[in-house]
């Protein structure tokens, strides 16, 4: 029997492979509507109480390794998820109902983001090393050297989400980005996933032994709900990352905010990515700026992944135009001609059918069109569906702006720009906000439409749509609430590391007791602001 | 009359003066044990939401200035608190007790502060713009063009706080950072000095009009708990900043919590700022390595400005050697020889009266001197005591290892590097941390000292007292909990700007619809990551 099949289902507290001592559970095939034959246990609070003790012991140790260590870790864990080859792959199909394809790519994309923190962490310049040197003859007083850097905040506790089973999970964007930043994690791991969430954890572990990493480093629970608030709770912990539902993070949130001393919580919770039509990204005939294209391009974002991204777009506002009717017909016609798809789990799928049926009965709310064949199982498939209103039903409703999860979009149609400002102002925040528009209609204006978009959102966009999140440097997967709990992050990208680290400044310190980041000869060779001035 | 004359007393709601519509109250002058003649009206909590509301229209048009005229508009600020000339230095220190000298330099930090971020706004690179060009023909997805730039977070509130009257007052770190930064200022004046408070204000009003900004980008309030309490609430207030004792921190921090959008809380409170004394660093007879010098620089910092700053070494950890009684006996000389004074209000002054008495009668803690003389009346002024004890003891304690704002100290003798060691654990999150030691006995030691200040710390010292707080690029000025409420966060320093903004990516946006700071032709000159490349 092979170590993997050993610590299938087991979750690891540190190194070591743990059996739950709680509650047992299975996995949920959604594509074969069963559950799955392994059990999973789920840790007590004892075990989670270890973990989080591991993790506050290797920490000191782990902070103390050099950048290219902790890169040479990362690089680590990427390979040994490639080397689980079809076995993660089929797993991970099993349990999400994604198709191979979209967790194929989405290994790589979880893969790329590992190496990608590596090579941030070879260059060396994110921790945003700031020298003053001593001045010794300064009047009136002198000035004694100071030099900053960006630190390790201490044990990260991340959440893994149900709809990017490997991408925003065990092995995901949290927590790359916290073990970048020279913090050890524990995963709560996600109960749509656990087979997934052990074969990636148990790589983390075996990439941790190989490159000497300490114990404790890294941890995988599978755990209930109040042991998760309870790893939320614990002292040792000093911050969490949640990708989730708005309830999921809420929760969590109110329970950090009971601790005595408060941690930083980011928690990426819900987004309806309101997508804006102005009148002349849809004046022409035909090409980019046509009705027919931009309709058919919504149709195809709102129906990606059967619309369970967290940038799905689900709310458009359409001011009305001699194109309106072209604009709405075409987008029917796709909606008609998609398919109902697998959703990830029983759960997603039964929220999905509530919320669309809550915003269909609206009086003054019409379906617009709904994907002609239902699917083969109305408890685990999601039927797409569009539904049209106009400006005041939609202002005058309570939740006609909040979140559907899946693949649904509200086209909200309005008579005039100050109805569009209103339905706009009237949004709460979001992780992107699209405008459809030529420049000169936006730069010749009444209302700066981008600014009110860009008061709303994370990431703002110039046509194009919302999905697909580009893992860079310049981007930003956040936003104000309730997109995020936090709306100084990002949860995807470069910048994801500044989640988990602090300022510290040595004062008057010997060279050779500063951390190479800060030595006078650069020895890492970063880009350092020296008196104001950027160097290297 | 005047204007200055006519608005003497006054709140500001945006760029009108108001005369409070709440309670009145008078201000005390510590020196002469008096209230002033002058009275002060609170605003009501309608005149607030006025504030509030008037910040909220100012911010989507001060959000729109160049960085330069955000600049220009806080080097106004600085001119016009300088044209205040004596007025301003005598009536603060009126309100505070504190010299004139220590006033005149307060208002050269506060004005060089508020030029400091006025030449951050002009050399810009602060925004840390990152780009990723589209590539169109990346496989197996084309790259659209992302542009990401931090931006203002919207309307903040700031708390004065009373020990310094200026430099962390109305136009102190909190409002320049946040002015800087693009946001709106609404500032809860401090009652300790609500003259000084209002003059510093109309300064800042005059400033907003002579450089034409909007109406409401900052406002000053004379108000009460209640009112403040419905400030930190307000849905349209976005960020607090708060300097002040940790009840007060602490009390604000539950009434953000309570509000149905977190918002971030930067709250400086309480520390006690360790100093570790290792024998090496009083092995000498005489010179900066002697018991006699480290003593008499400690004694020195302890009693600077009667004790009353938030870097004051309230802690002294010295690991015995036959040294030791040396700087016992220095300690104690100088501390007799020290003399009350005056501190900042009859409230503080009482508060370290209680403190000192709560530890001198500890059972094992022993006075290790007092200053000789008592003060001219023992409710305005603080009269200097250093106490002393051992390492058991002091662990043992709910309450020694507290904060007592003023000029004392405790000094605990650790027979052990064990015990020192357990002392330093036990310690909560501090401003600073200072060690004294030889580089060699740091390197040779078993105990990694440095690393386990640097845990606790927002700023580590090699030698030196925490006292006396740069204001530059390298400076820290925060912690972990209790010393702040975000650990994440300076509030001293061009870093300070950092805690007012938030991460927003330009998605495939034409060039001239870019902010400047994004555009391609770099027309601000500022330094931006391309692709990972530092480059301008």
């Amino acid at each position: 029997m092979s170590t993997t099949q050993q610590s299938f289902n087991v979750s690891f507290i540190g190194n070591e492979p743990a059996p739950g001592d709680g509650n047992l559970f299975r996995a949920f095939a959604p594509a074969r509507h069963e559950n799955l034959a392994d059990e999973f246990a789920n840790v007590s609070p004892e075990q989670a109480d270890q973990a989080v003790t591991k993790a506050a012991e290797a920490f000191p140790i782990y902070i103390k390794l050099m950048p290219a260590q902790r890169a040479d870790f990362l690089d680590a864990i990427a390979s040994e998820l490639e080397a689980l080859g079809d076995e993660l792959i089929e797993r991970a199909v099993l349990e999400s109902g994604l198709p191979t394809g979209r967790i194929s790519g989405e290994r790589g994309r979880t893969t790329g983001q590992l190496r990608m923190f590596a090579n941030l962490l070879r260059e060396g310049s994110w921790v945003d090393a700031r020298i003053n040197p001593a001045m010794p003859d300064r009047q009136p007083l002198p000035r004694t050297d100071l030099r900053r850097m960006l630190v390790p905040i201490g044990p990260v506790v991340v959440f893994g989400a149900s709809n990017f089973p490997l991408a925003f999970s065990v092995a995901g964007g949290d927590t790359a980005s916290a073990l970048a930043a020279g913090c050890p994690v524990v995963v709560k791991a996600h109960p749509s996933h656990p087979g997934t969430s052990s074969l990636v954890g148990q790589a983390i572990v075996v990439a941790a032994q190989k490159m000497g990493m300490p114990d404790g480093v890294f941890s995988l629970l599978h755990a209930d709900n109040e042991v998760a608030q309870q790893l939320v709770a614990h002292p040792l912990v000093k911050a969490v990352g949640f990708t989730g539902s708005r309830a999921g993070g809420l929760a969590l949130l109110r329970v950090a905010q009971g601790r005595p001393e408060p941690i930083p919580v980011y928690a990426e919770m819900s987004a309806v990515n309101p997508v804006v039509v102005l009148p002349g990204a849809i004046s022409q005939d035909s090409g980019p700026n046509s009705a027919t294209t931009v309709a058919a391009g919504l149709a195809a974002s709102v129906i990606l992944g059967v619309g369970q991204f967290c940038t799905n777009p689900g709310l458009v506002f359409l001011l009305d135009s001699p194109n309106t009717a072209s604009f709405l017909e075409t987008v029917a016609e796709k909606i008609k001609a998609s398919s109902p798809a697998t959703m990830l789990n029983a759960g997603i799928c039964s929220a999905y059918q509530k919320g669309v049926q809550q915003n269909r009965i609206v009086p003054g709310v019409h379906v617009l069109a709904e994907a002609d064949v239902d699917g083969e199982s109305s408890q685990t498939q999601g039927r797409p569906i569009v539904l049209s209103t106009t400006a005041p039903i939609f202002l005058s409703s309570e939740f006609l702006s909040e979140e559907v999860f899946g693949p649904s979009s509200l086209i909200v149609v309005c008579a005039t720009e100050t109805e569009l400002e209103e339905c706009l102002r009237s949004l709460e925040g979001q992780l992107t906000a699209t405008i459809y528009a030529t420049p000169t209609e936006l730069t010749h204006a009444d209302i700066d439409w981008i600014s009110l978009l860009q008061a709303k959102a994370g990431r703002v966009l110039f046509g194009g749509f919302p999905t697909g999140v580009e893992v860079s440097e310049a981007m930003t997967h956040g936003g104000p609430f309730p997109a995020t709990s936090d709306s100084r992050s990002t949860s995807v990208g470069t910048g994801a590391i500044l989640r988990f680290v602090r300022p510290v400044t040595f004062q008057s310190f010997p060279d050779e007791l500063l951390p190479s980041a800060l030595q006078d000869a650069n020895p890492l060779d970063i880009w350092r602001n020296v008196d104001g001035k950027m160097m290297k």
